[in-house]
């Protein structure tokens, strides 16, 4: 049987940001029972400098919009970051996933030799495009869909391990 | 380029279990500098009915052990939750870690063809080896790993992104 970088990023990122909206749905209607402005969710925070939960959903996008967009060699496409309410995180996603579904395995049939590189303002990381995914993509995008679910949990939402994976098996 | 199932998860675990233990060290040298018993970190909660750090270092070591265990046709060793200090939480990922060591990419040979059962007093859940390693090991793996960050960031410890993914690039 044969494995593709697309089977492990692609689809991947779209499960893991249809239950990062669903997380949200169960956010929105939490604050609907309990009466209270959906706003003090998006702008939770586990510590004082940590980033609230409207920036993990952003970066959560950002980090699969920019892993299917390097994968395939495109353009990454910009996403302002001004979303304000839940409802507005919900379109972020919904956004990121549009991208990430015309990023179809073909586009990604040269992805496997791909080196990608990364810049930030203190230094250059270079990936395999195989580590790309396993050290860098995956692992951010679950940091973020993961401190999103225990800013909810945190705050009384009840969502479970079944609404972080989504429908498996 | 060929890709096998066991890059997307031996090395993967691997690594995503030494930068839990050296988050752990992390908890460990914060509540030595501010002279408190580091038992408060092993059974901090993010909510009353949440896992403490403990089982999630546990749950995150048996996702990586039962994954190995599965993808290679072995036998799953049955390590005890009896863990009590961060120190015996680096010994159980420790042991989790010389687990794996032992499964080689040249036992994992068959493991693409294999089919996944898992089951739970509620259901049984069927996977293809891959869809085991995308929708339940590397998600359930990076949950655990990452409430148990939160839980230190939670708590005051200085822990940032770059331990989380530890060296890359």
């Amino acid at each position: 049987m044969s494995l593709s970088l697309y089977e492990f990023s692609i689809p991947v990122l779209l499960r893991g940001l249809s239950n990062l909206s669903s997380l949200l749905d169960k956010g929105a209607a939490y604050a609907a029972a309990k009466k209270f402005d959906s706003i003090v969710l998006v702008q939770a925070r586990l510590y004082p400098d940590m980033h609230p939960l409207s920036r993990q959903v952003q970066i959560a996008c950002d980090t699969a919009k920019g892993g299917a967009a390097r994968l395939a060699g495109l353009e990454i496409p910009k996403h302002e970051d001004n979303e304000v309410t839940l409802a507005d995180l919900k379109q972020r996603i919904a956004k990121t996933v549009d991208f990430l579904a015309t990023v179809t395995a073909e586009k990604m049939n040269d992805a496997e030799g791909r080196s990608i590189e990364i810049k930030t303002p203190n230094r250059t990381f270079k990936f395999t495009a195989r580590a790309y995914v396993t050290d860098f993509v995956l692992p951010n995008f679950y940091f973020h869909e993961t401190v999103t679910y225990a800013l909810l949990r945190h705050n009384g939402v009840e969502v479970g391990k079944a609404d972080f994976l989504g429908a498996i098996g």
